[in-house]
């Protein structure tokens, strides 16, 4: 399908949390057109493995394609982590940016030679994905990262402040503290993971940096529609395509708050994989 | 595909969460032959749509058909809830035997005329199964639900005490009983939230009665197979396979505290839908 300045960029997430970086890039990007794709029906992606991950990611991908994307943004940690190489080359020539590298590239601004703590899903965890994008950076870096489940979970549910997130944030933040590992920044390595700056805030030093992926990761997109000429025509007033592959009442709900508007549950269009 | 008393009964679960009525299952019938599929590839469902839902179970047990089970077993409420009618359609004429029922009975059996409080999933909630399955059986009872997400997060994480179970337990149920429904039965409906018990044991009062469906379920299995003469041969020493459709690492991790003995990555087959 050809592509032109005016084609919408898509943005692709396993559910409602890269809403948040879907927010950003309206905010960098008024004049974009954008079509969001949630994958519900398959949801968390984080505790599956890599194999299923590559599927569905590539699965999902296609309906994007189809809506002649100019770009791809995967607003995933755990699909970037896994399964962005694959969707690259199934893509290509298509320019694809996913979270990981600009959620490091945020971390290492933040603090040279740093101790970072990532908090992230299973999944991302276990690739290791964050420590290799810093170390890449900033080889003198330390990095720890923390598979936490039950941060998804209390996002969903939308109990993003209050005692019990603050005493879940504790239970995993605190053994690593305790080991000596006060960290200069904290990466929200998951895109549920914003809704609780609050508790998160709560738990670590006054000092450290909390940074997420969702305004870099805008940042790199817009340059990169900026060195290649693809960027909407001046004038042109964005518009927002919301799909989901299944539940569009629970998605409308739970999504306006990462999105940080309301959602009617008519405004999302399922579509089946 | 014809079946024989020597036919294994087939246990469908979308997760981890069956293996507590499995294990029931085995302790009231260890002469039988088992074999377990856990959908993992898809999990949760609780949180998914109807139609979701429905497609998935038929689709992950048409592979336990075609391993001859004579018996099926949902041993997942949500899927029960949902899917129990599209499946026993299916399958026929094979039983199909869920556990809302034999929840909605233990908890009859446990208060009549009682005030029932069910922790569920979404879905489970969102279609009242239990409500109408206890008024079934006993019109005078008083029935509230509750959708219980963060529940089941706990559960796979192996939470299932101390203070931030108790926490989170107090969090769904306090404002019930603040309401004045303090409850004569408590039913656990969903297959994860009995290793939550100790946690809701110390939240609601001494005299309510915690049940779920695991041992009513095992009863059941164990009087159709008796009535239609199709229980295993004496002496056969019971087999038990577990099959998953996604992730063996965490299946064997999360599933032994489920099941309640160690289970290996290798003893588990992937299979593919």
């Amino acid at each position: 399908m050809t592509t032109s300045r005016q084609s919408p960029i898509g943005v692709f997430d396993s559910g409602v949390g890269g809403l948040t970086v879907l927010k950003a890039l309206r905010q960098a990007m008024p004049a974009e057109h954008l079509v969001y794709l949630g994958d519900t029906a398959r949801l968390p992606y984080g505790t599956k493995s890599p194999q299923s991950i590559s599927r569905y990611a590539l699965q999902a991908t296609e309906s994007l394609l189809n809506r002649g994307i100019k770009l791809l943004v995967v607003a995933c940690n755990t699909a970037s982590a896994v399964a962005l190489e694959a969707l690259k080359a199934h893509l290509s020539p298509l320019p694809v940016v996913g979270v990981v590298e600009p959620g490091a590239k945020a971390a290492v601004s933040a603090r040279s030679a740093g101790r970072h703590l990532v908090l992230a899903t299973e999944a991302t965890v276990r690739l290791g994905a964050y420590t290799a994008a810093i170390k890449r950076r900033d080889p003198d870096a330390a990095v720890h990262e923390i598979a936490c489940e039950m941060l998804v979970a209390l996002a969903e549910e939308g109990w993003t402040d209050g005692e019990i997130a603050t005493a879940i944030v504790r239970r995993y933040v605190d053994p690593i503290i305790a080991g000596g590992n006060q960290p200069d920044t904290l990466i929200l390595g998951c895109t549920h993971f914003p809704l609780l700056r609050p508790a998160i805030r709560a738990v670590v030093e006054p000092g450290t940096a909390i940074v997420d992926s969702a305004s870099t990761t805008a940042d790199a997109v817009k340059e990169l529609l900026a060195s290649n000429g693809s960027g909407a025509p001046a004038g042109q007033v964005g518009r927002l395509d919301l799909l989901a592959t299944d539940g569009a009442t629970r998605f409308a709900r739970i999504g306006g708050q990462f999105l940080g508007q309301q959602i009617a549950s008519s405004d999302i269009e399922i579509v089946d994989l």
